[in-house]
């Protein structure tokens, strides 16, 4: 990507007014520039769309940078196993880091990156806020989204799931049963995942010649309880569901506790379906039918892909890897 | 700690028939050393009570290594959770790296952690080679152990729970409730926690003026088809027991799903205590009786014990964190 009109540094300086080492504060994530100092430099390298040089004699860590929104779930285990898998191959280190709740204290974050002049940046995060994401990109350090649940930047390559060939297949296993009442209890509904996930499950319904009914769609969260809340006001209705789709396995095992409540056995009276694969699917009662996501290698192929773009900004990818239903004990045809 | 005597790397040189630069190469874990003459020099470093000054040259990382032995358990979320925590508070980086089954590459990893220079290494892993411990110390990189389930080294710190007081709760919990034919679905019987939580249970029940009887006791792993064969060889038996005490949760989930298949309830016909309080305990139905290990605050506390050490050897210490039973749905008083 080496021009030979490249912009330089002391372009940019010029251009925002500043020295030629604050621009260089602010290329390395470092702290000590005022807010509105940076925002101009910033803005001025976006204009000139200056590419950092890869720099040769940077030394290079061995270290790969893995943030994720929340340690506490089922799903970071399976991506840190991916990528430390893949890190260990590649005879590097993998650091964690969690963004607790909505904030991370991401200067001090970004400061600690720079000094470890880490090879990569893998993030299991929905967003990051555009004054991050720019000074991650002042860094020159390689990013890429691992399933992003949010909006993800088309300027940074991203490894999702089919989440809408996903909530088809489920849909149309259950249509499939010969269920007609099939409810969707499905996770916030401005993130994406959750708009495919609903959209498959939708067109399942359409191919099916069913109507959807819109007391059978219930949003909440990715966690047991909203699961729960949402399948106790699904019993609750004049005409209860038959079947109901989760929009993640957790939700899904919060529904098995309502209806255990209510004395609504599984799947005789009602079949459910979720969404994920996590391991405690196959031990739960009934076993859970659900559609795996290949979380694993999700995050093996993003440090493949950091690794093999080095400093280079290169083509933003877009990689969606198939999602696959695995039947287990947790569906049947309804009750005659 | 510095002696004025301090041996020298010459002395050792000396000792063991090898050049100074030799000897350096063992101390920084290099691998570039015949097997044999390794082994040579660490004999000689110990015969001499070799003590690596610690040296205000070398960069310090701000990173600290774990090394933990399967990713793929709710466990290992819990410790990577405290530790990050607190690297986080501390402002470094945590290194995750996982010991897949038996055979980790040691001697790479040993390379890549002697090349980052990290500030500390916490195990937890149940134990080390003899000769990977040694190459570790020589690295001069202060260690801990979490929660060490095998025969921990007196010479390392280490951080674990009270097991065999959290075997005597969950225990005395199901004697107090009147329950007389108690089983217990232990652990692997070699590690030491499983000896632990299993002379806990002996103890409860000798307290109980219970005589312990050898068929409702049960060996296992630690994961839950192992809990799921144990329960139904205890319900097998001629006089099956009204309570069950797991060594796991995991173990406790697979004997639901045991009794679940026989249509047995819990807890009208059997109750059942878990150990490890995993988030799960929660959402299951009914939700599980547990004693509850604080491993994010174990590993919290590891990677606080490794920045205080610093390059010193310091004293070994061994803390175990108190456990506490949470009791919820799945124990009740014997059917009459």
């Amino acid at each position: 990507m080496s021009t030979p009109d490249r912009v330089k540094i002391a372009d940019i300086a010029r251009a925002a007014g500043v020295s030629p080492p604050t621009v260089s504060k602010v290329l390395n994530g470092r702290s000590e520039v005022a807010p509105e100092t940076r925002e101009r430099v910033q803005s001025a390298l976006r204009e000139h769309n200056y590419q950092r040089r890869p720099s040769g004699k940077q030394p290079r860590a061995g270290l790969v940078d893995l943030v994720i929104k929340e340690l506490a779930t089922p799903w970071s285990v399976e991506i840190i196993r991916g990528a430390e898998d893949a890190c260990r191959e590649a005879g590097i280190g993998l650091v964690v880091s969690a963004v607790h709740g909505a904030q991370i204290d991401t200067q001090r974050w970004l400061d600690n990156l720079a000094g470890r002049h880490s090879d990569g940046v893998l993030l299991a995060v929905s967003d990051l806020e555009p004054a991050d994401r720019e000074r991650l990109d002042a860094l020159g350090v390689p990013l890429v989204f691992i399933d992003p649940i949010g909006d993800p930047d088309p300027n940074i390559p991203s490894i999702g799931s089919t989440n809408w060939a996903g909530g088809l297949a489920a849909t149309e296993h259950l249509v499939n049963l010969g269920h007609r009442r099939i409810a969707m209890i499905a996770g916030i509904p401005t993130l994406l995942c959750t708009q495919a996930r609903l959209g498959g499950y939708r067109t399942a319904l359409e191919r099916g010649g069913i109507t959807p009914d819109p007391d059978l769609l219930r949003f909440g969260d990715h966690f047991p309880p909203s699961g729960y809340a949402a399948a106790l006001e699904l019993l609750d209705l004049p005409e209860p569901p038959t079947a109901i789709f989760a929009g993640t396995d957790l939700q899904a095992f919060g529904a098995y506790k309502a209806l255990q409540s209510r004395g609504v056995r599984i799947p005789d009276d009602v079949s459910i379906v979720g969404f994920d694969d996590l391991a405690a699917c196959d031990w739960v009662t009934p076993s859970l039918t659900s559609v795996r996501q290949r979380l694993v290698d999700m995050a093996r192929m993003a440090v493949n892909l950091v690794q093999e773009r080095g400093g280079e900004a290169g083509e933003a990818t877009r990689v969606e890897l198939a999602t696959s239903l695995i039947v287990r004990d947790s569906t049947a045809p309804p009750a005659g």
